[in-house]
């Protein structure tokens, strides 16, 4: 074969490949809803008043519309028993500006890029329940990478801690995600996101922690993208667990209030460090969806 | 004279200098905190439920202890009528770190610093009532200056337009202050103004205005020190009168959301923009005194 029929079949396996991974994330999102809907089916009174929440889905497409650049599905659960959470789908492409190109591994040569992915934020009205977030992503410039994790927040102080079972079931369930695949891979991973979701100016961890992994890239495709399915699969086998086990716990007003304090640390987190946050920000992101994560009601007493 | 008795000389006269400021600040967070109170004292029911607040100081040091860095009094108001106010005075010294010597004008020769200032941020319960904020301070490195302003931020959108009465007001003092110095201060200081309380992420401004100066050292520390006085006396004039006006409006339940919801987008403006507060949280700064700009309660809806 000639470098040329080469770079024309490897273009249309990338192609496959991307197809491939947007099909994933698509379908994780509405799995991931549907769960978080359920729940919503089972909280009611005397604990949750209202209605069952359900998820509006935004579609939107990224920059002026002149050019197609790619967009996502926005998910917004507003309900009785998650006070807010967001799952967001997103497939964009174009060109990166002079300024991120050397930021970014591959994109020196050639500006062009892809990626997809979906990220969750999950925001309990009930302080008993941890706030969750969790992310995969493909980035492919004239390299092609995965990256995400999951972490959780419990928001109440004597749940902080790593032998406290919401955090224990949750590590062992990435525990065993990432054994599956790479003995490894948890050790590195969990050091990780200790080091990425901590709040410097406070020398305090955001929350009891999980993993996080970036510019991911064995010289397997298949088995990193079986990896990151898993990382994924793993947030919706663990969180809606923990979140059914605490949600039938009643709260007192100090928890509540413990709660929107320690959001307040949340915000901070997302808009002094939050590497995706801020890139977002900065590059002209969709605003309403990238501060979606935001905490619905916060306090700095 | 010889060279050495003139550095001596120029030494005493520095130290007059920062003796003189200092005092003044003192002096000015105790003459705006009573102001501040009498406000609360007016207030009562039927708007306004509970004791009249009083401000409660806190004394700090910078450091561990081993030296003398300076310190300050944070004063803290939690009221009826002020939801959450904070008028901080701080006079701090000793050496910038390696990595801001090169940032801060005159440390690259000597890396000593001393800085003192007054900076006041309040977030009043009534969404009638603007939120306000003011700075002055002096620094001296191997060379002197001032900066310092105030901006009004309010939070209801028919009070945030320029020709709203309480954005005239305020205005018109902050320009006559500005004119009894310069001509060109006014409308210089608002344009530096307006430039620096914007919101990129939103292109949205944070509130409506006032005055912004930074790196202000004319060939006369007399007139420069008179008219940064003035710039702090500007504000105590200009917003108590303007919350008398308007405390005894009442207001409706979406009024109150609308004024949550705004309070989000000062929050992202202190965390992603503001040079002071992420500046004092990089350098170690007193993360609460830092933050207790930050509202009271918060809303990302």
């Amino acid at each position: 074969m000639t470098t040329a029929a080469n770079a024309v079949a490897d273009e249309a396996v990338l192609t496959e490949r991307k197809a491939r991974f947007s099909e994933f994330v698509q379908d994780f999102q509405i799995r991931l809803c549907t769960a978080l809907e359920a729940l919503e089916d089972e909280a009611g009174p005397p604990l949750y008043a209202g209605p069952a929440g359900r998820f509006e889905r935004t579609p939107w497409r990224r920059g002026d519309g002149d050019e197609d650049l790619g967009g996502g599905i926005g998910a917004v659960l507003k309900g009785r028993l998650f006070e807010k959470a967001g799952v967001h789908f997103s497939e964009v492409y174009g060109e990166f500006s002079p300024e991120f190109r050397t930021q970014i591994p591959g994109a020196e040569e050639d500006p062009r890029f892809w990626a997809a992915g979906v990220s969750v934020i999950i925001h309990p009205l009930n302080p008993r329940m941890p706030a969750a977030h969790m992310n995969v992503r493909m980035v492919s410039t004239t390299r092609t990478w995965f990256g995400g994790g999951g972490d959780l927040t419990p928001v109440l102080d004597y749940q902080r801690k790593s032998d406290y079972p919401d955090a224990e079931a949750f590590h062992g369930r990435y525990r065993a995600a990432c054994e599956a695949h790479d003995p490894d891979y948890y050790p590195r991973f969990k050091a990780w996101c200790d080091e990425y979701f901590h709040l410097a100016h406070r020398d305090e961890p955001r929350g009891v922690g999980g993993i996080f992994y970036d510019h991911h890239a064995t010289d397997d495709w298949e088995a990193d993208f079986a990896f990151t399915r898993d990382v994924a699969e793993a947030f919706l086998d663990a969180y809606p667990a923990i979140a059914a086990k605490r949600m039938i716990e009643s709260w007192s007003e100090d928890e509540r209030e413990e709660q929107l304090i320690r959001r307040g640390r949340y915000v901070e987190f997302n808009l002094l460090y939050d590497r995706g946050t801020l890139f977002g920000l900065k590059t002209g992101g969709n605003v309403a969806t990238i501060l979606s994560s935001m905490p619905p009601v916060v306090k700095w007493p």
